[in-house]
Order: structure tokens, then C-alpha cells, then sequence
């Protein structure tokens, strides 16, 4: 291309570095860092993100996509040039609408909430964290109308984790899994019986949980050249790049399968960020789709592949080399049954692949009635309770376990719960998809190789970096809308056989 | 001050937010990096720095110097305004008398020099070296003319690390340290019997001497609060405000000196850092006062301390805990005086006190023969020969254990090498103060007590950052010169004792 988008690239490369930079410092905060580098780490990542936002909400920005717009028009949309001006446009006109003053409230308020969330959870007293809440509140609807919306205000919040998706296109997919999953949560809760999974909660030294985790997600693909895991508080992934991918998990004796099934979910994130090509690094296409298509990596690795029968038939015995005690006599499908065990529980981290959708489901409604001002944010604690009883027949019995379980809210991201779901419902889709076009896949797994899987993830999604919206991404990969069935199918027939439904 | 004083201050604060955040990028590179990451990696470092150094040489940095130098003409120069405005128009003025273009030009060079010396260096060939080098020495020249100098072409370089003082100076020093520890070495020579350290040569497990090393160095009073030590190929100490300071430490299971002494050495570096107070954090005066100073710090716990009878006597018992089988009958005389064993031989880095500043005299009147021209390059390798035959009577057979074992040349780091010597004078004469003032450290330190020996250097040296030059800070600490006398004294009277002389 020409000299002005040589330029972007290079303006677009700097920023790139700033953010990365400042993933890098926060990836340091949660893993290394010492306690008392709070404060002079707090101050190091205002100034890089501020410096990325300046220069990216800068005139000289808006000028050179200004320039090249008719530039690109009569290109192919899906190619380098022409999806790289569309997104950063989209970013950058997101990025315009929030004032400088509006950015600087919204750190300051969700700084303080925060805080307060955490006292508040600890305390398990919602009228501690209530006047914060009210302001992030006020903020979100503030943020929603400078980004504007033509039906929905939640739309506005969505859009900014999946970009083109409606909340009344959520509504009809949330609307169909619930009709498919009450009931089937319903069903199973008479047979519990059947999954039991005592034997996991025996002594699993974590030394050994460590490096059967690290010898499943190297076999799954995760690349140690370009990567590493850590151990921090909360796992999560983060990417510096293409080139460096950063997953981390946490570890407890009593708590195997959280360790295990932890890594194999980051690691489903940290080889989306891996397979974005190096083309795209230091550009905005260098990232995910969105949560949501993150998520669906994710939660194919952990639940679809990981929680599969096949899978135990090649891991089990690998596993009971490292455990041999604890596991003696158990068989591959009793293991199978353990960790596919399904339970109404008040908290949505710890949710099987059943319930999980459904404290989503409670969640989206009440961030819709919250921005609609359509429930007093006093309310919340007793409408929490009344919405889980209603999907997950389970009342919480205080405001810890209940409206203040996530941390979410305080920082801010009222639009992001329903990316989670969202990522269960593309799991399905695009395993399916795989599998109609390598049906040899589940015969792979059961050998232990993962090859073809990624292999088709790569090309179909990976390869494609932030160049699609979900939709148009699930279109291309699929032929056809974002759809349900796929997940509801597999749910349906994986747990009527375990429940003997 | 007023708000002109805070305008500046606001700024080096950002500036030293980038700086800071590219030290926690450095470090992460040195320790966890994954290696593919390596070219993302130094593109951000590369943003970073240019963008630091964009912003400290701006013109509104100039105008603000040139408005606030005025006003603070009136201050005590040991103020905190005084010395603030004082030290970044030095920084100032250097900096700006380096253009864009030969910096880049620098960067370039030194980078793929770099990777030259580590060819060169493996495959013991000068000549491989030799092109890059003659690039670095004209650099250098054209550097030093640049930053200017009345006498020798030196001070220029030198001036860098040792802000005031001058070559004549350091080689005023370097004569008398010369007169006395060439005798010294060479009557130990004759002695060596007197030293056995062969069972420091068994083997002593890795992390038990990382559990003994962090014992040690949290008892003289690192703060683990504010500061970790992880592991690295090479060890180094980096931080990032004195609120996060990172140790490097390397083991191996037949070197426990290695680990254990270069532990207190990063130790030492590492607690002048803490102790820099956070008043001066993100400015140019949170810093040690030069880099030799810095090294007085380090080079004093290390030896004067760690390697002293008294120390021992307290460690030894402690140390038998970790290693009963390999310390079976080593008594405290025993082990002090291997610790304390002299051997001339070819590598610095692996150098005693007594020989280690003869290596440092062979590198300083090389570059001083190189800036001035009086040497051909290729005459390098037999120079240097001829200069360890004449002062450690020792003759490399090789160009990988001669001209080519130290990294600095290749970076560019012309001028440095004296830093090292320097810290061995200052270690001894800032301890001799300190314990002129408090009499009892010597037998704190046989009590495993260092609170006092680190109060005093906190105090003295430490809390006043960057404020002062060496000359001024020797000065202002012991009444008087930088003088050596303290450092012969110490090494005569503690090797005659070993040895018998």
C-alpha cells in the first residue's frame, strides 16, 4: 500500500506497544510482583494506557482513516487492508465518543468500587457496595448514550465485546436455551446418583497437578516456544502478541479438577491468541472476534474435548501414573461420570457445563432491567435470589454467595456476562462444524491427537484475527446464523446417557 | 514550588513510567520470556525508550530548565528542588548533545555487534570481532566529542557512569591501588597452600542453596516486601522505584561461592535501590549517585561482610544445617579462609578481591590507548597478553578467556569498566567510616546483627539518590577525598593474616 497506510501501520505498531507493554506489567502484577510495587505499578499502567488512548483518539488517526476509506472501498472486505481500516475505524469512532473527563470518572469511580466490592463480598453486605454501584451505573448509562444505540441501551454495552450482536438476538438464543436446559437441569437433579465423584476430592499433591497439566496442554497444542504457564490468584491469559502468550492457573491439593480444567481453558484461549498470524500483530485485527468467539475456544478445550469420554480413554491411564493411589479402581467411565457431574450450585465459576448458562441468564436479565431503570439497585439482592430459584431451583442464603459473587459489575463491565454464553454456543457450533468436515476427529481425541482440531480452529478462526464480527465470522466458518441447536444437542446427549434420561 | 516546578515534575514522572516499564519488560526478558518472543519483545522496548527519550529532550523540558534554574539559584544545593533541577539539566544537556540519528546509528551497531562478539567469543576468534569493533570505537569517538571534554577524550565516556570525575583522577587511584596489590598478589602467590577451598567443590543441591541465599540476604535486610529475587542466565539487579526491586541470582549445583556471594552482591545493589526514598521516585535523583558508588554497595556486603571471619562465625553453624554431609568438619578458620582464597587467573567475573581490580587496570589503559588512537585493534589479543602476563602473571591461551570474555565493548559500554575498581575503593573507605562512627559493627556482624551497618549507609548514602556527584558525596559522607588507603589497608592487613606474610 501507499505512504499514508505505511503510516497508520506505524502510529497503529506504537500503540500496539503501549498496550502490550502495559499487559505485560499487569500480567508481573498478578504472578511477581511484590506487594508494596502497588501504588508505583498502578501509576506506570495509567501512563501507558494513557499514552495508547491519546494517540489512538488522535486527529492525525481520524485524518489518515479519513485518506484511505475511499482508498479501501473497492477492495475484498475480508483482506489485510481493507478489514484493518474498517475495524480501526470502528474502534477509533468507539474510542472518540468517550471523553477524555468521562474515561478519567470511570477509572476513578470503578477504582474505588472495587474496594468496596471486595469489602462488601467479604462482609457479605450489598448495602456496602449499593452507592458504589449506583454511580458505575449511572456512568454505564452515560457511556451507552455517548456510544449511541438505535434499539436497545444494553446494545450499546454489548457492542463493545461483540461487536454487532443485539440483545434481542441474545434474547431469542437465551430464550431457546433455556427452554432446552431448565428441564434438563430439572431431570437430572433426580439422579444424581449416577455421577459420583468423591474420589476426586482426595489429596492430589499440586506439584503433580502442575505437570500433568503442563503434559495435556503441550499435547493439545499449546506452544512453550511462543508461551508459559504461571500460577496466580485468578487464572486468566493474556498476550503480549502472537509471539507471547502468558496462561496461568491455580492449584490446590483438594481441588483437582479446578487446576486441570483451568489450564486446558486458558490454554483454549492462549492458542486462539497463538494462532493469530504475525501479519496481524501490532494492528487491532490482532486479537479475537470477540469474547465471545474467545470463549467458544475455551470452553471447547475444556468441556467439549476435556470433559469428553474419548479424552479419559487416552488420559486416564497416563494419569494414574501420576496418581496412582488415588485413582486405583477408578474406570474410565466412572472418571468420565465424575467430571461431568451436574449440580445446582449458587456459584456460577464453579458451574457444570448444564448450569452454567443458566446464571448467565439471571445475570443478562438484571443488567437489562438495571440499565432500563426498571428495578431499584436496593431490589437486587432479594431479585437475585428469586431469579436463581426460579432457573437453578437453589437460594442463596446471603448476599456473598448471591449479587456480589462477581467481580464484574465493579469494574465497570455491565454487557459482558452474556459473551459467556455466547461462547457455549459457538463451542458447539464450531466443533460440530469441524466434525462434519474431518469426521475423524473424535477417533483423534481418543488416540490423543489434537492435531486436525486445532488445525481446522486455525485456519477457520484463528487465522482470521479480529477481521470478521461474530456473525460474519459464523457465517463464513458455518454457512449459515449463529444457532443453538448444536450446543443444545450436545447437552441433551451427553448428559441423557450419563443420567440414564 | 510553584506550577512550573510541578509541570516538570508531572512530566519526568511520565518519563520515568516509560523508563520503569521497560525495565519491568527487560526483566521479564531475562527470566520468564518465553524465547520466541524475542523481536515483539524489542519492539516494544524499542517504543518505549525512543518515546522517553522523545519527551526528556523536548524543548518544553529545555524551557522549563532554563525558567526553574533561576529560581532555584537561592536553595541549598542539597535541596530537593535544587538538586532535582540541577541533575536533570546535567542528564539534559547530555542527552540533547546526542542527535536522534547517531543514537539510532548506535543501536544498530551495537545490536548486531552484539551477536558478533557472541560468534567470536565462541569460536575464540578476535577477527570476527574486529570490524564491528572498529565501527564501535568510531561511535564512541564521535560520541565523546559530541558530549565534549577539556582534557582526555575519556572523561567524556567516563563521565557517563562517574558524573565529575576525570581519567587523570582514576588514574591517580589506579597507580597507587597498582603499587599495592601487585606486591600483594604476587607474595600470596607463593602461599597458596594456605587457602584450601577444595570442599567448596562437592555438591550442594540447588534449592537448598536458594533457601540458605534468601536466608541470607532477608537477615542483612532485603525487603522482600518491596523486592524478589528470581533466576536468570546472567545475574543482575534492576528496579523499577524503590517500591520493586528485582534481583537476579544463577545456580549450579559444583558452585556454591557462585550463587551465594553473587546473591549478597545483587543484595547489596538491591538494598541501595530500596533505600532511595520514595520522595525522589519517577525523577532523575532516584538513582545511586554513580555507578561505582552503587558498586561500593554491593562489592561491600559481598566481601568486606559476607567474606569476613565474623560473618562466618555466625553464618557457618546456620549453613551446616542446610549441608550437614559437605561441611563435616570445616571449621569457621577453615571456611574463611577458602572463601578468601587468591588465585590469579583469566576471567574477571571469577576474580578474588586481591586480583580482581588488576583485571579492571588491563581493560581501562586498553580503551584509553583505543579512544586516543595509539593502538591498532588488531593488535588487541597480544596487548591485552602482555598486560595479564605483567600484572597477575597469568597468559590467556585463548582470545575467548582474553579480549573477547567481557560483553561491554560490544554494547558500546566504553568507559565503564573503571566503575568496578572504584566500588572496591569506596566499599572500604564508606565501611571504615561507618564503623568509625559506629565501633561495634564488626561484632554486630559476628552476632548475624546488620541493622546498624544498614542504617548507616541508608542514611549516608543511600536516602540522598542522585543528589551528588561521587567527588561530593565522598566528600560530604567522610570529610575528604576518595582515597584508597582504606581499601590497601583492608587487603593487606586481612590477606597477610590468611597467608602468613
Amino acid at each position: 500500500m501507499n505512504a499514508q497506510f505505511e503510516e497508520l501501520i506505524a502510529r497503529l505498531g506504537e500503540i500496539a506497544d503501549f498496550n502490550n507493554a502495559a499487559g505485560v506489567l499487569s500480567w508481573d502484577q498478578q504472578t511477581y510482583m511484590p506487594p508494596g510495587a502497588i501504588r508505583a505499578r498502578a501509576q506506570q499502567l495509567t501512563t501507558l494506557r494513557r499514552t495508547a488512548h491519546e494517540r489512538f483518539t488522535s486527529d492525525e488517526i481520524g485524518q489518515l482513516l479519513d485518506d484511505l476509506e475511499p482508498q479501501v472501498a473497492e477492495l475484498e472486505p475480508g483482506s489485510y487492508e481493507a478489514s484493518l481500516i474498517r475495524v480501526t475505524r470502528r474502534d477509533y469512532d468507539r474510542q472518540r465518543k468517550l471523553s477524555a473527563d468521562l474515561v478519567a470518572r470511570l477509572t476513578r469511580t470503578t477504582a474505588l468500587a472495587r474496594e468496596a466490592w471486595e469489602r462488601a463480598r467479604k462482609a457479605s453486605d450489598f448495602a456496602l457496595f449499593l452507592p458504589h454501584l449506583d454511580e458505575i451505573l449511572d456512568l454505564s448509562v452515560e457511556i451507552a448514550e455517548a456510544l449511541g444505540y438505535e434499539d436497545r441501551i444494553y446494545d450499546a454495552l454489548l457492542d463493545r465485546f461483540e461487536p454487532g450482536l443485539k440483545t434481542a438476538r441474545i434474547e431469542a438464543l437465551f430464550a431457546e436455551m433455556k427452554a432446552g436446559l431448565v428441564p434438563l437441569g430439572q431431570a437430572i437433579a433426580g439422579q444424581q446418583g449416577r455421577a459420583d465423584d468423591t474420589f476426586l476430592h482426595q489429596d492430589f499433591p499440586v506439584d503433580r497437578q502442575w505437570d500433568f497439566g503442563l503434559e495435556v496442554i503441550t499435547r493439545l497444542g499449546f506452544d512453550f516456544e511462543h508461551g508459559r504457564q504461571d500460577r496466580s490468584a485468578h487464572p486468566f491469559t493474556t498476550s503480549f502478541t502472537p509471539a507471547d502468550v502468558r496462561l496461568t492457573t491455580r492449584l490446590s491439593p483438594g481441588n483437582f479438577k479446578s487446576a486441570l480444567f483451568g489450564s486446558i481453558h486458558e490454554a483454549g484461549h492462549g492458542m486462539y491468541n497463538q494462532g493469530i498470524p504475525m501479519d496481524l500483530a501490532r494492528t487491532p485485527l490482532a486479537r479475537g472476534a470477540s469474547l465471545g468467539v474467545h470463549e467458544s475456544q475455551s470452553r471447547m478445550w475444556e468441556n467439549i474435548v476435556g470433559r469428553s469420554r474419548g479424552f479419559w480413554t487416552f488420559w486416564l491411564p497416563r494419569l494414574r501414573e501420576y496418581f496412582p493411589s488415588q485413582l486405583e479402581g477408578v474406570t474410565v467411565d466412572a472418571f468420565y461420570r465424575a467430571v461431568n457431574r451436574v449440580e445446582p450450585s449458587l456459584i456460577r465459576v464453579e458451574a457444570d457445563e448444564v448450569t452454567y448458562n443458566l446464571h448467565i441468564f439471571v445475570r443478562f436479565e438484571i443488567e437489562n432491567l438495571m440499565l432500563e431503570r426498571k428495578v431499584r439497585l436496593s431490589d437486587l439482592p432479594e431479585l437475585w435470589k428469586t431469579k436463581m430459584e426460579e432457573y437453578l431451583g437453589v437460594w442463596p442464603a446471603d448476599d456473598a454467595d448471591g449479587v456480589l459473587q462477581d467481580v464484574h459489575w465493579s469494574s465497570g463491565m455491565l454487557g459482558y456476562f452474556p459473551t459467556y454464553s455466547l461462547g457455549n454456543i459457538l463451542s458447539a457450533q464450531f466443533y460440530d462444524q469441524a466434525v462434519s468436515e474431518i469426521p475423524d476427529i473424535p477417533a483423534q481425541i481418543e488416540k490423543g491427537e489434537f492435531g486436525s482440531l486445532l488445525g481446522w480452529m486455525r485456519t477457520n478462526i484463528h487465522a482470521r484475527g479480529a477481521k470478521y464480527t461474530p456473525a460474519e465470522l459464523v457465517e463464513l466458518v458455518t454457512g449459515g446464523p449463529i444457532r443453538t441447536e448444536p450446543f443444545l444437542d450436545y447437552a441433551r446427549s451427553k448428559y441423557a446417557e450419563i443420567y440414564g434420561l
